[in-house]
């Protein structure tokens, strides 16, 4: 797993910083997580491959987290994709598309289905052989949903030379799932740590946008490999961080340290800040291994 | 009148060339014609006084042309801005705004007006003290229009110490108007060229985005001081911008020379063309009077 970030900004605009906008790697998969003005131009700065994106995710309808999707969609058409491609969203984003399309008379080479979200606790919305995403509610101005990618280990490569040259079918499954296997015959069990190669690490992310701080997230985001989490504010707008239903970089710490996670990456910063050390410290303070999303830069997962 | 350019990008994503917006200042307003994605971005980098923008002209609904509108809208609701504003544009915009509006539970601080353009010939749709503005309809494929900017006379300040302690309201009034009046009693004829200071100078722009080639339109811009034109391709592409109603430099500087304008101005350049000479060279071949928009520059009118 590898996340991209392509704006590290929120609603108010800044020249140097985008809005919000990420792109998750799954092995050969890539996942767009927000889709701000101008993520299109970002997409192609940063030369990501477009046929490779499967699947976008958005969190919420404020114009800084999905107005660049209609023009995302449309140049992704122009350049003739055939591959489907699936958007998941709140209620409403279905619409908004449809009705740009309709008075664009835009045409799509592509199967585009758009799901929408509506859930008050955990649900799993996505899986394939790669990954699954679960979406849990956040405490937001209007619905919004945070995200959590769960990487699949992969099927585990058979040390074929060490097996019998009879050995049965069913017991090459077991071992590739990374089950150990009873042959009945011989009374032998075959140990998948034994008869496989070590099995691939598998990463898990999740993205917390635009939220008031809430600690009953903390349930659903524990213990994954990266927490992304908006820090729109510092200590020095706490109460402006709750009236618009934000959070600031303090409480985000909090809530990467109450869910135990390995690693928390902050972004969604507010225009206001000239620079943005203070976010790190204070989020440090309680939550030493916080970094700061930078515009560009790939996070190993 | 001054046209500051935007962006001169097309549909076809350009990491330098924006796509669609003009910024047109008349006496202290500004009026922005299309808005494509990021536009509000370019209006910071640029230092444009959003609070003298009182009117937004949009030709269509491809997204090129207004995926940049709800950022921009919500952007200076957000900067508090208590200012009217009016937008005009094909059906469906307000329908557009309406439902983002809707999702992201926006509430504006300020009157926003949105005016439907619904013609098949010329139509005056605006008129303040400053100017007015006739929308005409483009050949694309989707509903489009053409705008043409008349910047109008101010009243002419009067050389008052020349004119008798007893001269009338009603004849000052009429030298202010440009026109000369007969005092009845002394049969004397006041001419407003003597009695007035030189008149203004008032200057006019006719903006045509994204069209077929199409002389149809010349009736409507004839004489113009500026005309912007959409050049898309240059003749190597002749007949695939015939295909997607779009013009040539050659042709724009075709319709440039029918219609007797004083300059023309090209932009709206697709982005397989790495370098843009060719599209000066074609036009100016054709009509010399040509320029290519450049991002960020003023032409003055």
């Amino acid at each position: 797993l590898e996340l991209l970030t392509l704006g590290i900004g929120s609603a108010s605009v800044h020249l140097e910083r985008f809005p919000s906008a990420q792109l998750l790697s799954i092995d050969t998969e890539l996942v767009l997580i927000d889709c701000g003005e101008g993520t299109q131009y970002r997409l192609l700065e940063y030369k990501a491959k477009l046929r490779r994106l499967k699947h976008i995710f958005i969190s919420h309808l404020h114009g800084d987290h999905y107005q660049g999707l209609v023009g995302l969609l449309s140049s992704i058409n122009m350049a003739k994709r055939t591959e489907k491609l699936q958007i998941f969203g709140p209620k409403g984003l279905k619409e908004l598309i449809q009705l740009h399309f309709f008075y664009a008379d835009t045409r799509l080479g592509f199967e585009l289905a758009v799901h929408v979200i509506d859930t008050e606790t955990e649900l799993q919305i996505f899986e394939n052989s790669n990954f699954s995403v679960i979406a849990f509610p956040l405490r937001h101005r209007v619905p919004c949903y945070g995200y959590r990618f769960e990487e699949k280990a992969k099927q585990l490569k058979i040390l074929i030379d060490s097996l019998p040259l009879d050995f049965p079918t069913e017991g090459y499954k077991a071992l590739r799932e990374g089950k150990d296997y009873l042959d009945k015959t011989t009374a032998i069990v075959y140990s998948h740590t034994e008869y496989t190669l070590k099995e691939n690490s598998t990463g898990s992310f999740a993205h917390v946008s635009d939220t008031i701080y809430d600690p009953s997230i903390v349930q659903f985001i524990s213990g994954v490999d990266l927490l992304y989490h908006e820090a729109t504010f510092t200590d020095e707008h706490e109460s402006r961080a709750a009236v618009t239903f934000h959070t600031t970089a303090r409480q985000a710490g909090q809530i990467a340290q109450k869910a135990g996670v390995k690693k928390l990456l902050l972004g969604h910063f507010s225009s206001r800040y000239k620079t943005l050390e203070a976010f790190l410290i204070e989020a440090q303070s309680v939550f030493p291994e916080t970094q700061l999303a930078e515009q560009g830069k790939t996070v190993i997962i």
